[in-house]
């Protein structure tokens, strides 16, 4: 007899921004191992549960994702809800297959709560939407990491073929892949946004051409970044003096939701 | 002095996957312009709101968003809270930006709230990611369809690029997609899911290869229908007697949900 364990996406930051069926099951966790970046207020809301930071930080060996799956099973072995809690959605970039195919092969019940994921939520910030009816009917999310020993990685044809595209953890790498894509074929001239902790207080965003995306990316402080390009971010990159901060063109509208707790824990 | 237009994700389908804003915002709406499909168990979060069903669906002429610009408009000169709430993500395929776009020209203002995209469910339900270290570092969403008169739509390239795609509004075409596919070079043998009714209770997966992609679709039932193609679904797929529905191979943990009233209404 074994508990379950809930892959759940804990969204791109913002507590608000949790599913529903997010926000019960981190109620009734027992445990819940979360990556690093999670924001306090959303573990606040596994209030009975254990919280165990678990996230690789980019970089860190990939032993350290045996052991986590070794955590949750032995968590399943002792508790009801064991809460694996992924920034984003489980199902993009997250690791989650590593973890699925795991605990199924030890015979633990597993269930995945889908979360918005960075590209989503940094495209309602904006206000762009990331398709467009005649301008943009495909849209593409590539990572350019790839591990030691791995399959090649084609993001760079994929990016290329693509109307629009949003480019996960490539912060740091900004001129290898402005480098990349304008070799393979992609227009220096491409409109660029690079958003800096989508949906939190914080967040910033920055516009320009491919052809300058390491001085846009550069004006970040270093949060976790998304990098989106595509002819339908032109309106807003058509400035001659680039880089240039913009505020959102629609006023948010904080006092819906200034008038409850954002903790999400109505 | 105008209201807020929220253009509101309603997700997949299941009332608990609406984030926390969206289910505040609905709470307190004055009026609420809703796809055909958002189920009702949905529009009831907007207790005191007026539901004016608006949606779309496929084949209607093209005249219909304009009229709904002018609803909107005009809703917010009324309304406080003028919600649009569209299934899915409202910046993934959902015409957005048609409606920021007039609105913002009128002065309005909006702001959009994320949603649980039907990929991102489908896969949570499917338990399979989109994404696998050494396997998949790149995911595709696209449509096929396109106006009359609008530019060309290179889904086709896009998708033979990608190693995993999600195919969006795709039913009723699978023998024109999988015919595609493989004559720009995708192999006949790539695996195939097909999902109707991604998160709700009547959801139903089909597994094949895109070779037989037009009667893995035929055993759907009419419902909103997504299509997954790539090697990460080569596990599920691997079945000699296809096309085969398939129960999802993790048990669903419905004993959490079915606690608390499923319509999100906490």
């Amino acid at each position: 007899m074994t508990g379950t364990v809930y892959l759940v996406g804990a969204g791109p930051g913002a507590a608000d921004l949790l599913t529903l069926r997010a926000v019960r099951i981190l109620e009734r966790a027992d445990i819940v191992f979360h990556d690093a970046l999670v924001p306090h207020e959303i573990l606040l809301l596994a209030a009975n549960g254990k919280k165990v930071e678990v996230g690789k930080r980019s970089g860190r060996l990939s032993t350290a994702q045996n052991f986590i799956n070794k955590q949750l099973a032995d968590a399943a072995r002792k508790h009801d809800i064991v809460v694996r809690l992924k920034g984003g959605d489980p199902m993009l970039f997250g690791r989650a297959h590593e973890e699925l195919d795991y605990l199924n092969k030890q015979g633990i019940p597993c269930e995945v709560v889908p979360g918005i994921t960075a590209a989503l939520a940094a495209s309602a910030e904006l206000g762009i939407s990331l398709t467009r009816r005649g301008m943009s009917r495909s849209v593409v999310f590539v990572t350019p990491r790839a591990g030691e020993g791995e399959a090649p990685n084609h993001w760079v044809d994929v990016v290329r073929a693509a109307d629009t595209a949003g480019i996960y953890m490539g912060a740091g790498q900004a001129r290898a892949i402005s480098d990349a894509l304008i070799a393979a074929g992609k227009s220096p001239q491409t409109p660029v946004v690079v958003i800096e902790n989508a949906s939190l207080p914080e967040s910033r965003r920055f516009f320009g051409r491919l052809k300058d995306l390491e001085q846009v990316a550069a004006l970040g402080a270093g949060g976790p970044v998304l990098i989106l390009l595509g002819e339908v971010y032109r309106d807003s990159a058509i400035i001659d003096a680039w880089p240039q901060v913009h505020s959102s063109f629609l006023p948010t509208a904080r006092a819906i939701r200034s008038g409850r707790n954002r903790s999400g824990n109505s």
